[in-house]
């Protein structure tokens, strides 16, 4: 919480934070000090309801994003979800069903990356249409480390989780398969982890994808993606911000976990939620893209557990949720 | 103006825009109804005396930087000045009489390659000590082409001044002498411009730096700084976000100007001197580095017109403008 | 043949050409004509028996190369051959137990990436240990266009057959299982021809492997590998001769073709067959490498038609192909 | 020798080593013992004199070339000399007097960066001529040590005398001008050596090549060279063989040495001029370019020595020596 509240403060441009609120309320408190004009509420129904709260950031443990989204929802309030929108498919679906009986586009989830100047840069790309239609794509989220509580469907949920959506925006497209391979596994690993994975993911049109999942690659976070499109291919770039010659080598540093890599994402992130909210337009990803999220990771979960090949359920995209410049704005039922 | 003021109400957390002004009145006017709170005044004299004006942005014509700055001082207001402080080497002096006179520090320069990530980071590896002391530094300043009122000098005073401070700042070592080469001129350069230059500069220890400023290289904008060491060489990085492969060519973008390429580097320099602002606490290149930059820059003309070495002529440095840690903060009169 | 008798005559010292065959006799006879002391001869088999001749080069049509081999093996003189050894799995058992009745190694195939100094870099990376065990490797293999009766299971037999041969010599291991994935087919390649293709290899001690192989991807010839092990991983470099700025653009050529990326790992590969022939100790990719890669070829076709994973199906490996250093040289039995 | 030796029997074809010679016989002896057909003889002059021999390889102490070449010119045999063409410039104009006077182009000159692949590409990206005319050129020549014998002018007469020819040769031009700076000297240089040095040369159309010579710097050695034109920029590339990612870097090996750096160019440097030597036309760096390259470094030892800068003398170039497509060949007069 300390750091969204610090960057909508300190960073974006636009926005006051007026009430926080903390399963740990001693917390919500102490945050609270720090801000001029912010005080601490006792539950997220309670700041939700709060008459002077314009938007609600939702930063809490998945398990409670549903209750405070259809909360926020139903007082009509625009809601930022850090992901999962839910972790459980039919949350997501409850969720999607309130939203649209709203008749206005008031949740965003937080995928990041959708932020990110290169995967923007990439997205430009293909959408340019000079490297003719995507066929593949290579991708790799590797982590020096994970902490204790990470086990099971994790690598899947947690960080795979990212690529689905990314790969999902990338190619404007639904997954429709899945399968998950393990390769050896890494000795660096928990007994309760299966480190590294192969995440193969099939996309509407044909397309492929595969994701190297490997959590315990101790040489520094690194974010890879290209794709292979019919006339050429687009990648990541690998650039650093300096290079050092020295000792034989010339190299650059990898960074060293998702902050480094990834901080400008969520300022923009925030930057460009706080304006869609002042501007009643609805520009982020939405309940249908954390929606969708869920269902392939679900599928992949299935996949990781049988070794076989798994279709993605999902239900048909409702015109509400048709592509952003279609859709009802934020603001449109005020 | 409109770029400042729009980076101030809408990136930079903690400034509000009260007051604008410009020698087009209706410009200003213009300007001040976009931003809700602000007005037009008729003089900098009269933005800078306005009571609820806590500090001031000069970016006027280069000349005017003078008057504006002596004034800001009067009023004990903080001041970020764009560069040049002042194109003349005396008016520095009087900028930097007046703010030691004041007993605070006042006045911040607008060198915004401090802020840029990558520059940061090159000057935390040297600063770090694992390749030695410098010992050379090879620069280049591309631009794809510069306007029409781009004559005489101004490689210099427009385009070095930045590599001019950005030496001073990397070798923590004032210049002292400089040398200006000409070489072979291109043909897409205008009758009345030498383009390209070599400006050879000596840092007060005898490091060697040369700088290549070439501003109708077509090909994009192009930065770029390696500092050799006794044991290595560190460098700016040649990294972009995107990699393509296409029609027999791996290939990554040059960025097109200054903007994409320092785009946040300015967010960041505003941001920092608002913090500062607020700290009470002077943090960003100061009057004395306007002055440096700006007695280097005439050293630098001399020996373009001469063709010889011309030494720099530079006061003591006061131990007024100390390093930042030992220096009286803005605030501290107050 | 052309190119490989010029190879040996020009740019491989120690080596003579005294006859040359072919199954076009004018061919044979015009190509001997360009060299001193070479002459045509009616058959290979007229040519393997031929006293003057110490060594064998089998260049000819894949379908053929078992009886020439297994002449050479006869005759008892050392012979190289273009991959693959036999097209068919059965054609190489029968080489493999000629050879090892013979009790000494004559027979080598052309795997020249073995000879690449940028897989010989990985290699020997791999081998240092530094890097951990490997658990993944990402390949691709891509070509601009292929000739019209490229068609069927080419792509594995033709093209994958590279990555085989370096994955089981990168590894040290077997590979054991194969599946083949079709991904959305390009536009650009004919009807009978499944492309691009994805083959995932299982190796022995459970490590996998992903190659793209993409046969119409007009950018240029492109090969790719990253091996990733428990503490970080080694590819081959992006690096290419020189780079331009230009037009906005930083960029590298992609080789146009095989014989631009890998012409010195076929100097390379006939200079050390040639030494090994005079050493009388065969040091290259043996009958026993031939054989593995026609076996996983197979699986690979038989995967590539059932959609499913195929189990390799291999001998068990002879004490005679036992790791080089334990070998029987080629001479032992002279 | 022994390398020069090794090179020409085993990996060069079309040549064979009849006769060596040694300052020291002995050693002569024992290189002669390990090449079949190979013996040692007293003296250069018999050497070169010795019936058997065709051409002949002069790779001793510099003084001593001009004797060797001069007697190689005077019994007509093709001779390859090791750079420099010999140490003083009137012994240069003595070789090319008596070269012009035998009617026939005998003499090459080791400079085998002109073979070496990169900057053959450099050279043909620039004589495409998309880059328009070059008017720059930022090069460095870093050694990561020196034996205790370099001393004194040898920055320039052992290691910038590379650049001065390659600078030449790229250009296509002769150079007019030198000027050499010292920047603040290495620690880690001996107390007779100035260390690291800046060559600065002007070519003959005005354009401006600035040389960072270096020989103490331990990372490595790294040969870099980018020419400035007026559309773009061309530069050796940084490709190495492999890329590897450990500890939070991603880097590449940089050469140790320059066996490992231009191994390959001295190969085709030996097969190209024996090629030449069979054809009977000379194709490689000519006499005069012995001589240029002597001339230029003798301006740089005197601008080492006076600080300013120094015109470069040479005499006019004689149509003997037009360039390679004009010239008369080696075996004209035969």
């Amino acid at each position: 919480m300390r750091g969204d509240v610090r960057r909508l403060t300190r960073t974006v441009a636009g926005a006051q934070v007026v009430a926080v609120t903390d399963v740990d309320l001693d917390r919500a408190r102490s945050v609270a000090e720090g801000v001029p004009g912010a005080r601490a509420l006792p539950t997220g129904q309670a700041l939700i309801r709060a008459d002077d709260v314009d938007g609600v950031v939702v930063a809490s443990w998945g398990p409670t994003h549903e209750e405070y989204v259809l909360a926020a929802i139903e007082a009509r309030k625009p809601v930022f979800c850090e992901k999962p929108l839910a972790p459980e498919v039919d949350a997501c679906l409850r969720i999607l069903d309130a939203e649209m009986a709203s008749s206005r586009h008031l949740v965003q989830v937080g995928f990041n990356r959708r932020y990110d100047s290169a995967y923007r840069a990439m997205k430009r790309t293909l959408d340019g249409g000079s490297l003719g239609p995507p066929l593949m794509a290579h991708c790799a989220h590797r982590n020096p480390s994970v902490p204790p509580h990470y086990v099971g469907g994790m690598p899947i949920t947690d960080t795979a989780i990212h690529e689905i959506d990314i790969v999902r925006w990338l190619f404007d497209q639904e997954i429709t398969g899945a399968q998950v391979l393990k390769p050896r596994k890494t000795s660096r690993a928990k007994a309760d982890l299966q480190d590294p994975l192969i995440v193969l993911m099939e996309i509407a049109d044909g397309a492929l994808v595969d994701v190297e999942v490997f959590v315990n690659l101790p040489y520094g976070y690194d974010i890879r993606c290209e794709v292979v499109c019919e006339l050429g291919t687009v990648a990541l770039g690998d650039g650093s911000l300096v290079v050092l010659r020295k000792d034989g080598f010339r190299s650059d540093h990898v960074p060293d976990n998702f902050q480094e890599r990834f901080e400008r994402a969520y300022d923009t992130e925030f930057q460009e939620w706080v304006d869609s909210v002042v501007a009643g337009q609805a520009t982020g990803p939405s309940s249908w893209d954390g929606y969708a999220a869920t269902a392939v990771a679900d599928a992949c979960l299935a996949a990781l557990d049988s070794g076989a090949r798994v279709p993605v359920q999902m239900r048909q995209r409702p015109a509400f949720y048709a592509p952003a410049g279609l859709r009802t704005p934020v603001g449109a039922g005020r």
